[in-house]
Protein backbone atom coordinates (compact mmCIF):
# COMPACT_ATOMS: atom_id res chain seq x y z
CA UNK A 1 0.00 0.00 0.00
CA UNK A 2 1.66 2.88 -0.95
CA UNK A 3 -0.47 5.33 1.12
CA UNK A 4 1.92 8.16 1.41
CA UNK A 5 2.61 8.20 -2.32
CA UNK A 6 -0.89 8.20 -3.41
CA UNK A 7 -2.18 11.00 -1.24
CA UNK A 8 0.80 13.17 -2.25
CA UNK A 9 -0.20 12.69 -5.76
CA UNK A 10 -4.18 13.66 -4.86
CA UNK A 11 -3.10 16.56 -2.60
CA UNK A 12 -0.24 18.19 -5.54
CA UNK A 13 -2.94 16.85 -8.47
CA UNK A 14 -5.89 19.25 -6.10
CA UNK A 15 -3.27 22.12 -5.88
CA UNK A 16 -3.49 21.72 -1.53
CA UNK A 17 0.40 21.06 -1.60
CA UNK A 18 0.90 24.65 -3.41
CA UNK A 19 -2.38 26.19 -2.22
CA UNK A 20 -3.64 27.62 1.16
CA UNK A 21 -3.50 24.29 2.11
CA UNK A 22 0.14 23.65 2.45
CA UNK A 23 0.71 23.51 5.89
CA UNK A 24 -2.06 21.17 6.64
CA UNK A 25 -1.21 19.18 3.85
CA UNK A 26 2.66 19.49 4.44
CA UNK A 27 2.59 18.58 7.99
CA UNK A 28 0.19 15.54 7.25
CA UNK A 29 2.33 14.04 4.72
CA UNK A 30 5.35 14.40 7.36
CA UNK A 31 3.57 12.70 9.66
CA UNK A 32 2.72 9.85 7.52
CA UNK A 33 6.17 10.12 6.64
CA UNK A 34 7.35 8.85 10.25
CA UNK A 35 4.37 6.42 10.50
CA UNK A 36 1.33 7.87 10.70
CA UNK A 37 -0.32 9.19 14.20
CA UNK A 38 -1.23 5.31 15.23
CA UNK A 39 -4.97 7.22 15.94
CA UNK A 40 -6.55 3.87 14.62
CA UNK A 41 -5.35 0.92 16.99
CA UNK A 42 -5.59 -2.77 16.65
CA UNK A 43 -8.23 -4.15 18.20
CA UNK A 44 -9.11 -7.93 18.97
CA UNK A 45 -11.92 -9.75 17.65
CA UNK A 46 -14.74 -11.49 19.53
CA UNK A 47 -16.04 -13.49 17.18
CA UNK A 48 -19.53 -14.82 16.84
CA UNK A 49 -20.56 -17.44 14.44
CA UNK A 50 -20.54 -15.51 10.89
CA UNK A 51 -17.69 -13.44 12.38
CA UNK A 52 -15.22 -15.32 10.96
CA UNK A 53 -13.91 -13.80 7.85
CA UNK A 54 -13.00 -14.04 4.97
CA UNK A 55 -16.83 -15.04 4.02
CA UNK A 56 -16.16 -17.50 0.97
CA UNK A 57 -16.77 -15.45 -2.23
CA UNK A 58 -16.69 -16.85 -5.64
CA UNK A 59 -16.07 -14.39 -8.49
CA UNK A 60 -19.18 -12.88 -10.33
CA UNK A 61 -19.75 -11.03 -13.48
CA UNK A 62 -19.41 -7.40 -13.33
CA UNK A 63 -21.90 -6.10 -15.42
CA UNK A 64 -24.87 -9.11 -14.69
CA UNK A 65 -23.70 -7.38 -10.90
CA UNK A 66 -24.49 -3.96 -12.37
CA UNK A 67 -28.06 -4.91 -14.05
CA UNK A 68 -29.19 -6.29 -10.93
CA UNK A 69 -27.82 -2.92 -8.92
CA UNK A 70 -29.96 -1.13 -11.35
CA UNK A 71 -33.47 -2.52 -10.88
CA UNK A 72 -32.76 -3.09 -7.41
CA UNK A 73 -32.53 0.87 -6.93
CA UNK A 74 -36.09 0.95 -8.22
CA UNK A 75 -37.00 -1.41 -5.26
CA UNK A 76 -34.60 -0.48 -2.35
CA UNK A 77 -32.45 2.18 -3.44
CA UNK A 78 -28.73 2.82 -3.77
CA UNK A 79 -27.24 1.25 -0.68
CA UNK A 80 -29.28 -1.82 -0.55
CA UNK A 81 -29.23 -2.11 -4.04
CA UNK A 82 -25.16 -2.08 -4.54
CA UNK A 83 -25.53 -4.68 -1.47
CA UNK A 84 -28.19 -6.97 -2.81
CA UNK A 85 -26.42 -6.89 -6.82
CA UNK A 86 -24.01 -8.98 -4.78
CA UNK A 87 -25.06 -10.75 -2.16
CA UNK A 88 -28.22 -12.22 -3.88
CA UNK A 89 -26.15 -13.68 -6.26
CA UNK A 90 -23.84 -15.23 -3.62
CA UNK A 91 -26.82 -16.79 -1.46
CA UNK A 92 -27.47 -18.69 -4.39
CA UNK A 93 -23.99 -19.58 -5.29
CA UNK A 94 -22.78 -19.84 -1.74
CA UNK A 95 -25.37 -19.96 0.82
CA UNK A 96 -24.56 -19.32 4.13
CA UNK A 97 -23.40 -16.61 5.75
CA UNK A 98 -24.62 -14.77 2.95
CA UNK A 99 -28.42 -15.47 3.27
CA UNK A 100 -28.76 -14.37 6.88
CA UNK A 101 -27.61 -11.13 5.94
CA UNK A 102 -30.77 -8.67 6.27
CA UNK A 103 -29.67 -6.59 3.24
CA UNK A 104 -33.28 -5.03 3.14
CA UNK A 105 -32.59 -3.22 6.26
CA UNK A 106 -29.87 -1.06 4.70
CA UNK A 107 -32.92 0.57 2.37
CA UNK A 108 -32.05 3.84 5.08
CA UNK A 109 -29.03 4.28 3.28
CA UNK A 110 -30.97 6.52 0.35
CA UNK A 111 -30.38 9.50 -0.27
CA UNK A 112 -27.13 10.09 1.70
CA UNK A 113 -28.11 8.36 4.66
CA UNK A 114 -32.54 8.92 5.53
CA UNK A 115 -32.12 11.98 3.44
CA UNK A 116 -29.44 13.50 5.18
CA UNK A 117 -27.23 13.77 1.89
CA UNK A 118 -23.72 12.35 3.99
CA UNK A 119 -21.97 9.44 2.41
CA UNK A 120 -23.90 8.43 -0.45
CA UNK A 121 -25.48 5.11 -0.41
CA UNK A 122 -23.94 3.34 -3.23
CA UNK A 123 -20.48 3.93 -1.18
CA UNK A 124 -21.76 2.78 2.05
CA UNK A 125 -23.17 -0.53 0.93
CA UNK A 126 -19.51 -1.28 -1.52
CA UNK A 127 -18.27 -0.64 2.26
CA UNK A 128 -20.81 -2.60 3.49
CA UNK A 129 -20.02 -5.38 0.74
CA UNK A 130 -16.16 -5.17 1.28
CA UNK A 131 -15.92 -5.12 5.07
CA UNK A 132 -18.88 -7.92 5.47
CA UNK A 133 -16.82 -10.22 2.63
CA UNK A 134 -12.93 -9.71 3.56
CA UNK A 135 -13.50 -8.55 7.08
CA UNK A 136 -12.74 -5.69 9.71
CA UNK A 137 -9.26 -4.39 10.13
CA UNK A 138 -9.15 -6.21 13.44
CA UNK A 139 -5.37 -7.40 15.11
CA UNK A 140 -3.62 -9.22 13.18
CA UNK A 141 -5.99 -8.99 10.30
CA UNK A 142 -5.87 -7.77 6.68
CA UNK A 143 -7.07 -4.23 6.12
CA UNK A 144 -8.22 -4.68 2.47
CA UNK A 145 -12.11 -4.49 3.45
CA UNK A 146 -11.31 -1.25 4.82
CA UNK A 147 -8.96 -0.16 2.24
CA UNK A 148 -11.00 -1.24 -0.69
CA UNK A 149 -13.63 0.58 0.33
CA UNK A 150 -12.19 3.80 0.67
CA UNK A 151 -10.48 3.08 -2.75
CA UNK A 152 -14.07 2.91 -4.03
CA UNK A 153 -15.25 6.18 -2.29
CA UNK A 154 -11.75 7.80 -4.22
CA UNK A 155 -12.97 6.07 -7.61
CA UNK A 156 -16.52 7.32 -6.72
CA UNK A 157 -14.98 11.03 -5.99
CA UNK A 158 -13.14 10.98 -9.47
CA UNK A 159 -15.64 9.57 -11.64
CA UNK A 160 -17.60 11.16 -14.86
CA UNK A 161 -20.82 9.72 -13.19
CA UNK A 162 -22.74 7.73 -14.19
CA UNK A 163 -19.51 5.29 -15.68
CA UNK A 164 -22.52 2.42 -16.25
CA UNK A 165 -25.31 2.49 -19.16
CA UNK A 166 -27.90 -0.32 -18.17
CA UNK A 167 -28.29 -2.63 -21.14
CA UNK A 168 -32.27 -1.59 -21.18
CA UNK A 169 -32.46 1.74 -19.34
CA UNK A 170 -35.50 2.58 -18.08
CA UNK A 171 -34.99 6.38 -18.98
CA UNK A 172 -34.24 6.97 -22.56
CA UNK A 173 -33.27 10.58 -22.70
CA UNK A 174 -29.15 11.46 -22.19
CA UNK A 175 -28.30 11.63 -18.67
CA UNK A 176 -25.29 14.00 -17.98
CA UNK A 177 -21.74 12.76 -16.03
CA UNK A 178 -20.49 15.20 -13.54
CA UNK A 179 -17.83 14.23 -11.13
CA UNK A 180 -18.38 14.91 -7.45
CA UNK A 181 -15.16 15.48 -6.12
CA UNK A 182 -16.29 14.02 -2.76
CA UNK A 183 -18.18 10.67 -1.30
CA UNK A 184 -21.10 12.54 -0.11
CA UNK A 185 -24.87 12.40 -1.97
CA UNK A 186 -25.56 15.81 -1.84
CA UNK A 187 -22.41 16.98 -3.28
CA UNK A 188 -22.60 14.67 -5.87
CA UNK A 189 -26.38 15.04 -6.53
CA UNK A 190 -26.02 18.71 -6.40
CA UNK A 191 -23.43 18.77 -9.12
CA UNK A 192 -25.48 16.84 -11.52
CA UNK A 193 -28.65 19.09 -10.87
CA UNK A 194 -26.80 21.65 -11.27
CA UNK A 195 -25.28 20.22 -14.54
CA UNK A 196 -28.58 19.02 -15.84
CA UNK A 197 -31.27 21.56 -14.44
CA UNK A 198 -33.40 18.88 -13.25
CA UNK A 199 -35.20 18.28 -10.12
CA UNK A 200 -34.75 15.65 -7.50
CA UNK A 201 -37.92 14.27 -8.18
CA UNK A 202 -37.48 13.64 -11.99
CA UNK A 203 -37.21 10.49 -13.60
CA UNK A 204 -33.84 11.78 -15.42
CA UNK A 205 -32.38 12.35 -11.43
CA UNK A 206 -33.62 9.57 -10.20
CA UNK A 207 -32.43 7.16 -13.08
CA UNK A 208 -29.07 8.91 -12.96
CA UNK A 209 -29.04 7.67 -9.46
CA UNK A 210 -29.89 3.82 -10.36
CA UNK A 211 -26.85 4.31 -12.71
CA UNK A 212 -24.48 5.30 -10.25
CA UNK A 213 -25.42 2.30 -7.90
CA UNK A 214 -25.23 0.00 -10.86
CA UNK A 215 -21.78 2.09 -11.75
CA UNK A 216 -20.40 1.43 -8.01
CA UNK A 217 -21.26 -2.34 -8.14
CA UNK A 218 -19.67 -2.79 -11.01
CA UNK A 219 -16.61 -1.64 -9.60
CA UNK A 220 -16.80 -3.23 -6.08
CA UNK A 221 -17.11 -6.76 -8.50
CA UNK A 222 -14.13 -5.94 -10.65
CA UNK A 223 -11.97 -5.67 -6.99
CA UNK A 224 -13.93 -8.63 -5.44
CA UNK A 225 -12.63 -10.52 -7.98
CA UNK A 226 -8.92 -9.30 -7.81
CA UNK A 227 -8.99 -10.01 -4.67
CA UNK A 228 -9.73 -13.70 -5.13
CA UNK A 229 -7.41 -13.84 -7.46
CA UNK A 230 -4.48 -12.78 -5.22
CA UNK A 231 -4.36 -9.67 -7.35
CA UNK A 232 -5.83 -7.18 -5.40
CA UNK A 233 -3.14 -3.89 -4.87
CA UNK A 234 -5.05 -1.52 -2.65
CA UNK A 235 -5.17 2.20 -4.03
CA UNK A 236 -7.08 3.04 -1.08
CA UNK A 237 -6.10 5.09 1.73
CA UNK A 238 -7.28 6.38 5.66
CA UNK A 239 -6.79 10.05 5.06
CA UNK A 240 -7.52 10.61 8.31
CA UNK A 241 -3.48 9.68 8.64
CA UNK A 242 -2.30 12.48 6.15
CA UNK A 243 -4.65 15.56 7.27
CA UNK A 244 -4.59 14.97 11.06
CA UNK A 245 -8.67 14.66 11.13
CA UNK A 246 -11.03 12.49 9.32
CA UNK A 247 -11.19 14.28 5.82
CA UNK A 248 -12.55 13.90 2.42
CA UNK A 249 -9.93 15.59 -0.02
CA UNK A 250 -11.86 18.68 -1.21
CA UNK A 251 -11.18 20.83 1.35
CA UNK A 252 -11.72 23.47 -0.31
CA UNK A 253 -15.07 23.08 -1.61
CA UNK A 254 -16.57 23.68 1.52
CA UNK A 255 -13.54 25.68 3.38
CA UNK A 256 -12.86 28.12 0.40
CA UNK A 257 -8.73 29.82 1.09
CA UNK A 258 -9.79 29.16 4.67
CA UNK A 259 -8.42 26.06 5.12
CA UNK A 260 -8.21 25.50 9.03
CA UNK A 261 -4.77 23.50 10.20
CA UNK A 262 -6.02 21.27 13.08
CA UNK A 263 -4.04 20.76 16.58
CA UNK A 264 -0.87 19.02 15.85
CA UNK A 265 0.61 16.19 18.25
CA UNK A 266 3.91 18.34 20.08
CA UNK A 267 7.10 16.80 18.39
CA UNK B 1 -45.10 12.58 12.32
CA UNK B 2 -44.87 15.87 12.75
CA UNK B 3 -42.38 16.64 9.64
CA UNK B 4 -43.08 20.04 8.69
CA UNK B 5 -43.68 21.60 12.30
CA UNK B 6 -40.76 20.26 13.22
CA UNK B 7 -38.65 21.20 9.97
CA UNK B 8 -40.12 25.18 9.70
CA UNK B 9 -38.86 25.31 13.40
CA UNK B 10 -35.44 24.32 12.45
CA UNK B 11 -35.18 25.99 9.37
CA UNK B 12 -36.61 28.91 11.72
CA UNK B 13 -34.57 28.59 14.21
CA UNK B 14 -30.79 28.30 12.24
CA UNK B 15 -32.18 31.70 10.26
CA UNK B 16 -32.74 29.96 6.80
CA UNK B 17 -36.68 31.15 6.16
CA UNK B 18 -35.48 34.43 6.55
CA UNK B 19 -32.24 34.81 5.29
CA UNK B 20 -30.05 34.03 1.70
CA UNK B 21 -31.94 30.52 2.00
CA UNK B 22 -35.08 31.29 1.81
CA UNK B 23 -36.40 30.60 -1.34
CA UNK B 24 -35.14 27.24 -1.24
CA UNK B 25 -36.75 26.71 2.33
CA UNK B 26 -39.71 28.18 1.49
CA UNK B 27 -40.33 26.41 -1.45
CA UNK B 28 -39.13 22.97 0.45
CA UNK B 29 -41.79 24.00 3.43
CA UNK B 30 -44.48 23.90 -0.07
CA UNK B 31 -43.69 21.05 -1.51
CA UNK B 32 -44.03 19.56 2.13
CA UNK B 33 -47.40 20.81 2.58
CA UNK B 34 -48.54 19.23 -0.26
CA UNK B 35 -47.37 15.84 0.13
CA UNK B 36 -43.77 16.20 -0.64
CA UNK B 37 -42.12 15.34 -3.77
CA UNK B 38 -42.69 11.79 -3.54
CA UNK B 39 -38.98 11.18 -3.83
CA UNK B 40 -38.75 7.83 -1.95
CA UNK B 41 -41.67 5.76 -3.14
CA UNK B 42 -42.71 2.73 -1.80
CA UNK B 43 -40.79 -0.98 -2.11
CA UNK B 44 -41.39 -4.72 -1.97
CA UNK B 45 -39.83 -7.46 0.26
CA UNK B 46 -38.02 -9.92 -0.90
CA UNK B 47 -37.68 -11.65 2.19
CA UNK B 48 -34.58 -13.50 3.34
CA UNK B 49 -34.19 -15.76 6.34
CA UNK B 50 -33.99 -12.86 8.83
CA UNK B 51 -35.45 -10.24 6.88
CA UNK B 52 -39.12 -10.76 8.75
CA UNK B 53 -39.56 -7.01 11.07
CA UNK B 54 -39.58 -5.87 13.60
CA UNK B 55 -36.95 -8.16 15.02
CA UNK B 56 -37.87 -8.95 18.74
CA UNK B 57 -36.62 -6.72 21.26
CA UNK B 58 -36.45 -6.69 25.16
CA UNK B 59 -36.13 -3.01 26.89
CA UNK B 60 -32.46 -2.76 27.48
CA UNK B 61 -31.03 -0.57 30.29
CA UNK B 62 -29.80 2.66 28.46
CA UNK B 63 -26.69 3.47 31.01
CA UNK B 64 -25.77 -0.32 31.27
CA UNK B 65 -25.85 -0.19 27.30
CA UNK B 66 -23.80 3.40 27.30
CA UNK B 67 -20.89 1.54 29.72
CA UNK B 68 -20.76 -1.01 26.90
CA UNK B 69 -20.41 1.41 24.07
CA UNK B 70 -17.47 3.35 25.82
CA UNK B 71 -15.63 0.09 26.39
CA UNK B 72 -16.16 -1.19 22.44
CA UNK B 73 -15.04 2.30 21.64
CA UNK B 74 -11.57 1.00 22.54
CA UNK B 75 -11.95 -2.24 20.77
CA UNK B 76 -13.73 -1.24 17.45
CA UNK B 77 -14.16 2.55 17.53
CA UNK B 78 -17.65 4.39 17.05
CA UNK B 79 -20.24 2.56 14.84
CA UNK B 80 -19.28 -1.34 15.56
CA UNK B 81 -19.30 0.22 19.23
CA UNK B 82 -23.25 1.39 18.86
CA UNK B 83 -23.77 -1.81 17.71
CA UNK B 84 -22.73 -3.87 19.69
CA UNK B 85 -23.25 -2.54 22.70
CA UNK B 86 -26.93 -3.29 22.05
CA UNK B 87 -26.85 -6.41 20.05
CA UNK B 88 -24.42 -8.10 22.27
CA UNK B 89 -27.03 -7.93 25.04
CA UNK B 90 -29.63 -9.28 22.60
CA UNK B 91 -27.50 -11.75 21.66
CA UNK B 92 -27.86 -13.13 25.19
CA UNK B 93 -31.12 -12.08 25.78
CA UNK B 94 -33.10 -13.16 22.51
CA UNK B 95 -30.41 -15.04 20.51
CA UNK B 96 -31.07 -14.91 16.80
CA UNK B 97 -31.48 -13.29 14.53
CA UNK B 98 -28.95 -11.24 16.78
CA UNK B 99 -26.13 -14.50 16.85
CA UNK B 100 -25.84 -14.15 13.18
CA UNK B 101 -25.25 -10.50 12.28
CA UNK B 102 -21.39 -9.52 11.69
CA UNK B 103 -21.03 -6.93 14.10
CA UNK B 104 -17.50 -6.23 13.83
CA UNK B 105 -17.67 -6.12 10.02
CA UNK B 106 -18.82 -2.60 10.84
CA UNK B 107 -15.46 -1.34 12.44
CA UNK B 108 -14.59 0.63 9.05
CA UNK B 109 -17.61 2.93 10.47
CA UNK B 110 -14.70 4.68 11.94
CA UNK B 111 -13.44 8.09 11.31
CA UNK B 112 -16.34 8.38 9.39
CA UNK B 113 -16.26 5.69 7.40
CA UNK B 114 -12.63 4.83 6.14
CA UNK B 115 -11.44 7.49 8.24
CA UNK B 116 -13.39 10.11 5.21
CA UNK B 117 -14.88 12.25 7.50
CA UNK B 118 -18.46 11.70 6.31
CA UNK B 119 -21.33 10.79 8.57
CA UNK B 120 -20.03 9.97 12.11
CA UNK B 121 -19.72 6.22 12.54
CA UNK B 122 -21.98 6.47 16.16
CA UNK B 123 -25.12 7.66 13.78
CA UNK B 124 -24.37 5.33 11.47
CA UNK B 125 -24.53 2.16 13.62
CA UNK B 126 -27.21 3.86 15.42
CA UNK B 127 -28.96 3.79 12.00
CA UNK B 128 -27.58 0.50 11.52
CA UNK B 129 -29.71 -0.59 14.72
CA UNK B 130 -32.72 0.92 14.32
CA UNK B 131 -33.45 -0.01 10.90
CA UNK B 132 -31.88 -4.12 11.51
CA UNK B 133 -34.36 -4.05 14.44
CA UNK B 134 -37.53 -2.16 13.59
CA UNK B 135 -36.68 -2.93 9.72
CA UNK B 136 -37.15 -1.34 6.74
CA UNK B 137 -39.87 1.39 5.30
CA UNK B 138 -40.46 -0.98 2.65
CA UNK B 139 -44.08 -1.08 0.61
CA UNK B 140 -46.38 -1.13 4.10
CA UNK B 141 -44.15 -1.01 6.55
CA UNK B 142 -43.71 1.29 8.96
CA UNK B 143 -40.98 4.22 8.58
CA UNK B 144 -40.44 4.26 12.15
CA UNK B 145 -36.87 2.17 11.73
CA UNK B 146 -35.69 5.11 9.25
CA UNK B 147 -37.21 8.37 10.88
CA UNK B 148 -35.62 6.84 14.61
CA UNK B 149 -32.44 6.78 12.74
CA UNK B 150 -33.14 10.75 11.37
CA UNK B 151 -34.31 11.52 14.73
CA UNK B 152 -30.56 10.60 16.32
CA UNK B 153 -29.03 12.77 13.71
CA UNK B 154 -30.39 15.45 14.58
CA UNK B 155 -30.36 14.92 18.32
CA UNK B 156 -26.83 14.61 17.76
CA UNK B 157 -26.40 17.74 15.46
CA UNK B 158 -27.91 19.41 18.23
CA UNK B 159 -26.44 18.53 21.40
CA UNK B 160 -23.44 19.66 23.49
CA UNK B 161 -21.01 16.33 23.16
CA UNK B 162 -20.29 14.21 24.81
CA UNK B 163 -23.58 14.08 26.98
CA UNK B 164 -22.67 10.78 28.73
CA UNK B 165 -19.47 10.86 31.77
CA UNK B 166 -18.47 6.93 31.69
CA UNK B 167 -18.27 5.49 35.57
CA UNK B 168 -14.94 5.26 35.02
CA UNK B 169 -13.44 7.14 32.41
CA UNK B 170 -9.89 6.48 30.80
CA UNK B 171 -9.02 9.79 30.46
CA UNK B 172 -9.76 11.83 33.80
CA UNK B 173 -8.82 15.34 32.53
CA UNK B 174 -11.98 17.55 31.79
CA UNK B 175 -13.45 16.96 28.15
CA UNK B 176 -14.50 19.77 26.38
CA UNK B 177 -18.71 19.79 25.21
CA UNK B 178 -19.62 21.27 22.22
CA UNK B 179 -22.32 21.64 19.11
CA UNK B 180 -21.03 19.66 15.85
CA UNK B 181 -24.95 21.30 14.26
CA UNK B 182 -24.20 18.28 11.74
CA UNK B 183 -24.28 14.37 11.55
CA UNK B 184 -20.67 14.68 9.91
CA UNK B 185 -17.76 12.95 11.73
CA UNK B 186 -15.10 16.29 10.17
CA UNK B 187 -17.67 18.58 11.22
CA UNK B 188 -18.03 17.04 14.87
CA UNK B 189 -14.44 16.19 15.65
CA UNK B 190 -12.92 19.51 13.91
CA UNK B 191 -15.49 21.78 15.92
CA UNK B 192 -14.18 19.72 18.82
CA UNK B 193 -10.66 20.07 18.30
CA UNK B 194 -10.74 23.55 17.56
CA UNK B 195 -12.20 23.83 21.17
CA UNK B 196 -10.18 21.81 22.95
CA UNK B 197 -6.90 22.47 20.69
CA UNK B 198 -6.34 18.94 21.25
CA UNK B 199 -5.23 16.98 17.86
CA UNK B 200 -6.59 13.65 16.56
CA UNK B 201 -4.03 11.75 18.21
CA UNK B 202 -4.08 12.62 21.83
CA UNK B 203 -6.04 10.56 24.70
CA UNK B 204 -8.54 13.36 25.14
CA UNK B 205 -9.84 13.44 21.36
CA UNK B 206 -10.21 9.42 21.48
CA UNK B 207 -12.23 9.62 25.40
CA UNK B 208 -14.27 12.62 23.72
CA UNK B 209 -15.08 10.08 20.68
CA UNK B 210 -15.16 7.49 23.06
CA UNK B 211 -18.09 9.34 25.40
CA UNK B 212 -19.88 10.41 22.30
CA UNK B 213 -20.74 6.75 21.29
CA UNK B 214 -21.82 5.84 24.83
CA UNK B 215 -24.16 8.86 24.46
CA UNK B 216 -25.60 7.86 21.07
CA UNK B 217 -25.67 4.61 22.28
CA UNK B 218 -27.47 5.46 25.83
CA UNK B 219 -30.49 7.93 23.62
CA UNK B 220 -30.45 4.69 21.25
CA UNK B 221 -32.00 2.52 23.62
CA UNK B 222 -34.07 5.60 25.54
CA UNK B 223 -36.07 5.32 22.16
CA UNK B 224 -36.40 1.85 20.91
CA UNK B 225 -37.48 1.13 25.12
CA UNK B 226 -40.30 3.79 24.14
CA UNK B 227 -41.01 2.24 20.86
CA UNK B 228 -41.42 -1.47 22.70
CA UNK B 229 -43.86 0.25 24.63
CA UNK B 230 -45.59 1.65 21.95
CA UNK B 231 -44.92 5.31 23.09
CA UNK B 232 -42.37 6.12 20.19
CA UNK B 233 -43.39 9.21 18.55
CA UNK B 234 -40.95 10.38 15.87
CA UNK B 235 -38.91 13.76 15.82
CA UNK B 236 -37.35 12.48 12.90
CA UNK B 237 -37.87 13.73 9.21
CA UNK B 238 -36.54 13.20 6.09
CA UNK B 239 -34.85 16.47 5.43
CA UNK B 240 -34.68 15.57 1.21
CA UNK B 241 -38.67 16.45 1.28
CA UNK B 242 -38.02 19.72 2.47
CA UNK B 243 -35.37 21.05 0.88
CA UNK B 244 -35.45 19.12 -2.42
CA UNK B 245 -32.26 17.93 -2.15
CA UNK B 246 -30.89 15.29 0.32
CA UNK B 247 -29.27 18.08 2.80
CA UNK B 248 -28.40 18.60 6.33
CA UNK B 249 -30.14 22.06 7.83
CA UNK B 250 -26.25 23.87 8.18
CA UNK B 251 -26.60 25.01 4.54
CA UNK B 252 -24.52 27.90 5.45
CA UNK B 253 -22.20 26.17 7.57
CA UNK B 254 -20.21 25.30 3.78
CA UNK B 255 -22.40 27.45 1.62
CA UNK B 256 -21.72 30.47 3.37
CA UNK B 257 -24.80 33.07 2.60
CA UNK B 258 -24.61 31.85 -1.16
CA UNK B 259 -27.08 28.79 -1.04
CA UNK B 260 -27.76 27.47 -4.30
CA UNK B 261 -31.77 26.45 -5.06
CA UNK B 262 -32.11 23.51 -6.71
CA UNK B 263 -33.69 23.01 -9.67
CA UNK B 264 -37.53 22.77 -9.45
CA UNK B 265 -40.67 20.50 -10.53
CA UNK B 266 -42.80 22.43 -13.18
CA UNK B 267 -46.05 23.11 -11.62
Amino acid sequence: MEVGKLLEEQLSRRGLLKGAGSLAGAAGIAALATGGLGIFSSAEAKGGPTEKWPWPYVKLDPATTAEIAYEEWYRVFCGAAVINSIFSQLQEKVGEPYRSFPVDAFKFLEGGMSAWGTVCGSNAGANVVTNVIIGPSLKGASEDGMLMGSEMMQWYSDAQMPVYTPKKPRVTAEIPKTTANSPLCHVSVGKWMKASGKPLGSAERKDRCARVTASVAYHTVELLNDWKDGQYKTRGALPAKSFNIPAQSNCMDCHGSNIPTPPLAKK
